[in-house]
């Protein structure tokens, strides 16, 4: 990956070298969506147990509870994040995907809102991420999370962005 | 990384199929403590202004941000992950070091209790950097947060571990 | 009691097995309201107490109390049911009402929202009577809620509900 | 059910007519569980959908977040009940038995602590039916939580209670 | 100062005695602003410390702490005041000046809702002068916050407030 | 007033320019309290409602109202304040002593800690001060809190303070 600038030439939450709210009183509620990933590394011993059926497979416990934990976290983003905007999340949804070696974890965020929900896409795929490394742990402390970042987002004056 | 298996041989918040918190009420309370790191890429146009100064260089309003924001997740690490213990968390220390084309964050946590605190140190380290995303985003949507893992921690009976 | 199904044919939180947020994207505000109930028995012993005036009574320091938890209670929804999604409360209003041998709370809630304050109405009633319940358990430790459900909800698609 | 009377002669939350919490620095941490339980009725329907197997079974995702939401909650408990102090929840079990017309919830809290967890086992106990009500209403909003109450708790000068 | 009564002439939060939510559902959302200031008193010791460039200065970690943990607390308004309704936080700016003996801390909020922001605006200068007075405490237990007060409020159908 | 500098000679809170938590770890945990005060200046209208008995006097809603919420908030101090670690607050007492022209907060908070309850203690006291500012406020937007300060703590290697 190289990440290439926008064209926003400044950091938006600074004003005077403090930092700030992004003032959005000006803008217009409009439809907004963010899709975020996050790739974990669990090792083959872990990912042996998830793909023998039901207990520990896609729709076990353990990818259950990052789901909901994801969930929550995704509501709790502008506690979280401190000049985060408070945003009504009107749907949220979880795709964990179990590959040779890992999961791949996506969660996608919708509002109508004044601003976007990319830092909720994103809190929700870290969360859910961090909940499989708290479950998994006892079996393997080197797990990784070796991929974070924004796929898509769409909605609102500064464009679309696809990763 | 080739992550190996610990020792442990089992899910251990899995109760006949069921997600549940580990009984830690047999065991005692001693000093522990864990760091974790996330690294990230920024672009090199961010990089750069990060580098040329008190504005925006390793004292400035951007990285006191994700320190702030990401001491304070520390604290709420166990209203996040579901079956995390709540733990009197003592100390808390982050450091972030711009590279060439990126951060490092790295969040060391300690406690006095009766289990560990890897996943405070991996909540502080993902919300610290989750912060410096939502600052820097305006700028570059292409931002990574390409490797967060546990580096090391200590104390309890599983023994110390050291990525 | 004789609980009869509604016309709403499956899980609307399950999507694959898996549990999840109700999409309400598309939906419009609207006004709606919904009014819970939570019946306690307390024991003669508490009753005698709560009725011999301003002390104990319906505006004595127990009532009051428990309405503030349960007002509280109410803005936190979202974050204690796991798929509920975050709605602006514009009124709620608590009614505390004695009996021969214990109290019925009833609790109003109403929003302009894409989706009804069912689980608002309920986690108030819920969290006012366990308060009571903190408040006299020194008391009276067989203290039962034994009777909390929906009373009406008024406002969306699904239509108007009167138990 | 009578209601009996303690032997604790006053409302230990009220000094002078004023609601306070209970002053507990004297006192000595000890080993103290406690167990609620929630009655629920669901209607045939949906328990018949329960019992068809593993999408909708005891470990399909309603028992299952119905669990996770309750652990959740007991770890809030001292944040929904304005007198209650914090405590360091080490344990926190969940058991869900369908029945023939709904189901049972129980919730077992342990804690190390100078005061018992009655509380957060009942906000446990109480958050997960509220969860289980939520993913149901859909279905039937004429569901009931039609007991709520302790089970029994230990430890703590008081002594042991046992419904 | 001598406060003014305003034309209100009673208690909004209470209805029959008891205190309450006042009911917004009828209102229509505007724009609304709010600003509120606390003034400290810090001592001529710690004065001299801040006024030594970067370290301690305006743009110095004490006082870009206080703007954080201000800003968090603005957007927790609603979960602090127990009959504030929830609002869509849109702005929130800190202004800290540094004088004589103390400091003056602003912070103005705004948002486009049914009620006012004033308890936000109240609420965030309030703990941003908590959290100036946590990092200085070391120093100097004798920190007042001496005057803490609403300076304007516009919006809304009871007019606009200047002090 | 005039502060008065401590014998402890830096910002406790600043690491190499840094803001970050105290480190107590090696410290041992020991009985403290602390006491803080606010004072309101509520104008005589608001005063003489509150001096005619039972509706708003020391006993009625608004009082209550604001110990209840001083006393959650009291609970929250490490949620809002970034750097104070997490208490186990043992006990909290709230006196509100109605005067000529407003009315004196005080709140006393203890644990059984590694540090101290001053940060409590003045969260307390803030909070109950803005509740009462929020039931007040339509009568009255002039309403000041005009001190806010340390009363006393005890406890802790840094030894006694009385104001």
């Amino acid at each position: 990956m190289d990440p290439t600038p926008a064209n926003n030439p400044d950091f938006t939450h600074l004003r005077e070298g403090l930092p700030t709210m992004v003032d959005i009183t000006e803008k217009s509620p409009s439809r907004r969506t963010a899709v975020a990933e996050a790739r974990m590394e669990l090792g083959a011993e872990i990912i042996a147990r998830f793909q023998n059926g039901d207990l520990h497979g896609p729709k076990g416990p353990v990818f259950q509870t990052a789901i909901i934990a994801g969930t929550m976290a995704v509501k709790k983003t502008s506690d979280l994040i401190p000049f985060c905007h408070p945003l009504p999340v009107e749907n949220c949804e979880f795709q964990i995907t179990p590959g040779a070696n890992g999961v791949i974890i996506r969660c996608e965020v919708s509002t109508s809102g004044k601003t976007g929900v990319e830092m909720e896409a994103m809190t929700g795929a870290s969360v859910a991420a961090l909940t499989v490394y708290d479950m998994c742990k006892a079996m393997n402390k080197a797990i990784r999370i070796h991929d974070l970042r924004l796929i898509s987002k769409t909605g609102g004056k500064s464009g679309d962005f696809h990763a």
